[in-house]
């Protein structure tokens, strides 16, 4: 904490009070008495000072409010790295000039569909192939995906293309095997605050890809990043992908504010996923293009040869020719950047 | 309305009393009975079914829920009207191939400034100066605006620069001496829902520039378009600036997904404002790029030579030479999409 | 503004140039220099200083942030007027320790309706009748209210039954009629930032009730109440109608926790519209009994003979003897809280 | 799903194709041709058919939506289960007559501490003690909770007290070990839609106290019940903690409509946590009143001895004064609507 607000009529003892206990942290207080009320500021290495120790003192009667002025994340600030981090994979580098496409299926359904849509995003350019094998889905009897069967359709899928994979675990349990068949480990938007899982991936030496969460602020986002890096996998990548709003006419709504400001506030590249947010196809291009003008570093777009037979999100899938097309499209918007596809 | 969902058991009497109630429309009764529910479609012209008389249906006992597949608005619907609407003010068209930058300081402060301001908005390529004569201000001892000599230091702006105006109307009573001066005619967020000011621009001869409120569904948004539509005045362009959600990095969150669904909804033309929306002068270039790359019609920008002193908003507002910047890449990214600037 | 927090590298040159721009305004600066961060207290009658002073501090390059401490509604505000304040209205007293309950149809339809509506809900020990003579409405094909026609209708229910009349404005033009006619003046949650609208019915000598806007923070709302009563008029009361969130099983979610807040921050009474809020008949009996529990001085209820004839919201009007139901069970929670109904 | 909107213009290919696979499936087809969109009820059991299903039909070309009449959820919904199921624990009753009170501290910090707690929340009433042992908490530097240690201080508590236990599991590897201290295994807000987590204690034989995420939909969280129910335990409570909006006064925004809604929807009892909610301690008892009022079938309490030495969420814990007081005002809304605490 950094400025601690007292509430109006306090009386010295009250502030003696507040600035002993800082003196009891090694911390020294500079106090400011105004008309109305009387505000600490806290001098001192305040970045040690714990989310514990701050709830404590705004727990003190006296105390009205405590406003941090140092993030609460470190290793994920631009602070801690001036440049951006680069994270490199298979030799495609996450987070340079070049932007990377993750394209692919929701779900891995079966082999055959995955080596297909596999070849068509490879031809039209996407640097890594995406699916799941573990699918979080909002009912029990949905399809749950695969499991490991589902990682070796895509460890073959990889084979065939060269093109790396990403794909979701769920479970702090199934890390170790998804980790061993997946070149990219998605932690998807509604595991985003499971902490036990972040942890998992943080022991790993594996690129995370972080989505937020529905309702996650950006500030809570970077959080959970420094959670899998304070374990030391400093390898993590963000993934905008929809905030939930009152608005019902998208699925969600894609924060592509958060691109620029993730720029400013963290090292870490970032990936926008316009299928998701949106949740109809039929938007995913100008968002696409959208997202790259914004500045991000890579899109993740869920591309289906026949949306109609997707076990999963069929409505917000991309056919081949229209992936193809939505290249072309943020190719020329990439260069008119300053980056390439 | 289109479909009546009935509650389960429901009787063959009550059927019969929603029955008649719609053949008392004039409308006919498809009757589906499922194993659970009872569901009618209602064919004939439900499109002048009235909100009332769909309130008053999902008010029989018998009735779960009602569903409406036609949309409520008429004439800003995009089956109205095919083409785009291009509106044509003095010269610069909205809504064809050039995207329109309309720029300027939140708040007409002095003469001085604003004609300085014009000048140099100008010179970088703006193709409208914006400005507020009247000021909506969340607290009633701000600076409330200059009036009607706010409106004569734009008219005067307009003269030097030959840049059309767009100002804002907060009050059905000042319509008449804004559009005196006026070329295109703003209603801000805090009025979307303020019906009897969209009733009386409705009236006018001028183009309106209506931007969408701070929790306004998009079908809310074009609802409103539609008031003033109702009235005779089809001139409306739409402008996005950021709607209210629980994150708090930005001061709203810009919803750029509105735009292609605009696109695909409506006729009008699409305006967005990233600077309202984000808040902060910081994040204006990169969204006014997301913006036009993805399919905007046009910029509403704040710019302004001293935001230090500005009256309203200096925070969000560009200084000259980080305008004609954001004016370079905007015109970049324009081409990659077939547009110009 | 209060707490200056500049950025981490500024120069003693930064610091001046914000001390001076203080000392200017005749304030004082209180210097904390941090490890990371110079922090800057601000001393003197900080809440002289306007939102757009607070702002241009803000747009000065060498800060960060402005933290203001001191509320910015000031004749609102619980300080001001340590004691509740009681609006007497026809000798009811709204604010004491009986809660008032305001009942009624949601528009004003037709005589006959309206009159037996008002009867019905005195003798179930309403205090009030409400009804709209002027109708927002999201539709401009919608009932639009009967205007002035629809007020002589109140006032002839008002003749016949002695109960006080609360009705909406919606339109400055309209407030010298409307508040011929009305005990107590609405302003809808469409136009809560209507200011223009609010300085008007400031100017008047009738109560105001004023409903929160439906994606209003509880401060933006104290600010509407600042705007009337800075012109005098300090009869207001606030009631909360439900806010726009994610949620799509009620119409809106009811804040209850609204009210406690209220208690804290304000002096002016608090009343509670679950008709609204929730837009369904049957949550409301629930509703209106928490709203009593949390502290509410009084509710706003729908209510019509008819639903399923009502022009406007029948789907959450109660029925009379579900009124009844309701009263009963309110006047339970209320002794159980030290009040009455 | 229910009823299939075809878009404007499909021809009767397009709808035989549509009708072709519902037969696949075993359902039967509907058709209304409506003067602008045709319509398809389905007709069978449509509540057999997946999400999966249904995401593929909104993928096919002609399909403009997809709308469901049928619950997503069986086995949590009021129709599987018409009477309110009662949850027995240790001879305590959730979901009877008698409302149940959960206090005890955020987190078990240590033995002295947490023994003072539960002998004061038992003398003033409360029927169960409340105690993290494993903390789901933003920051990894923050206090992560003492593990099997916390689990093993709970269990002397409720030695000591006679009060059942409710604590938290965060990780599925932690399930076996919690389920063996715990009379009540609580699923935090934050792991509502931690999937693997909710069928690994739907395979212990405890109750399940769930708590509702912070943007999750009364409809998603129905879902989440539904996890843990259809793996055999039935036994399952609804925990309200507060939604996450625009509100910033309040930590979370508590949404009490959702009591009455639950008790329509489905049979399983319904908990209020106010202290999560609303996070200020002096707002607790009002909204505890007022949860009472709406129905709840029982409270979650924060109390500590000594917040301000709390290791987690001080300024929340009501003190056992303060707790007594509640339990006092509590139990006259109780008595007023028909219950007992």
């Amino acid at each position: 904490m950094d400025i601690i607000v007292l509430k109006p009529g306090v009386t010295d003892d009250d502030i003696r009070h507040v600035v002993k206990r800082l003196e009891g942290k090694g911390l020294k207080a500079n106090i400011s008495k105004g008309t109305e009320r009387t505000i600490i500021g806290v001098i001192g290495d305040t970045s040690k000072v714990s989310e514990d120790e701050e709830n404590a003192i705004k727990a003190i009667d006296a105390v009205e409010n405590v406003m941090r002025i140092i993030k609460p994340y470190k290793l994920a600030s631009r602070e801690f790295h001036g440049d951006g981090t680069v994270i490199e994979v298979k030799g495609k580098r996450i987070g340079g000039k070049k932007i990377q496409v993750m394209a692919g299926p929701c779900a891995v359904e079966n082999r055959t569909v995955v080596l297909s849509i596999a070849g068509k995003v490879r031809e039209a350019g996407a640097s890594f192939i995406r699916g799941g094998a573990f699918k979080p889905r909002t009912s029990p009897y949905s399809f749950q995906g695969l499991g490991e069967e589902g990682l070796e359709i895509l460890a073959e899928a990889r084979e065939k293309t060269g093109l790396p994979v990403v794909t979701e675990v769920m479970d702090p349990r199934d890390v170790e095997v998804v980790s061993r068949y997946a070149d990219v480990i998605q932690i998807g938007a509604r595991n985003m605050h499971n902490f036990r899982l972040l942890l998992e991936v943080g022991e790993v030496k594996k690129p995370v890809l972080l989505k937020r969460g529905l309702s996650a602020t950006i500030k809570e986002w970077l959080m959970a990043a420094e959670y899998i890096m304070s374990r030391g996998n400093h390898q993590v990548m963000l993934c905008e992908r929809g905030i939930r709003t009152f608005e019902t006419a998208t699925r969600n709504t894609l924060d592509l504010s958060a691109v620029p400001i993730l720029k400013q506030l963290t090292h870490l590249p970032v990936i926008v996923d316009p299928s998701h947010a949106v949740g109809r196809w039929d938007l995913v291009i100008p968002m696409a293009r959208a997202s790259v003008a914004a500045g991000a570093d890579g899109l993740m777009i869920e591309v289906h040869t026949n949306p109609e037979e997707a076990l999963s999100d069929g409505e917000q899938s991309l056919k081949p020719d229209m992936f193809r097309q939505m290249m072309d499209e943020i190719r020329a918007v990439a260069a008119a950047v300053g980056r390439e596809v």
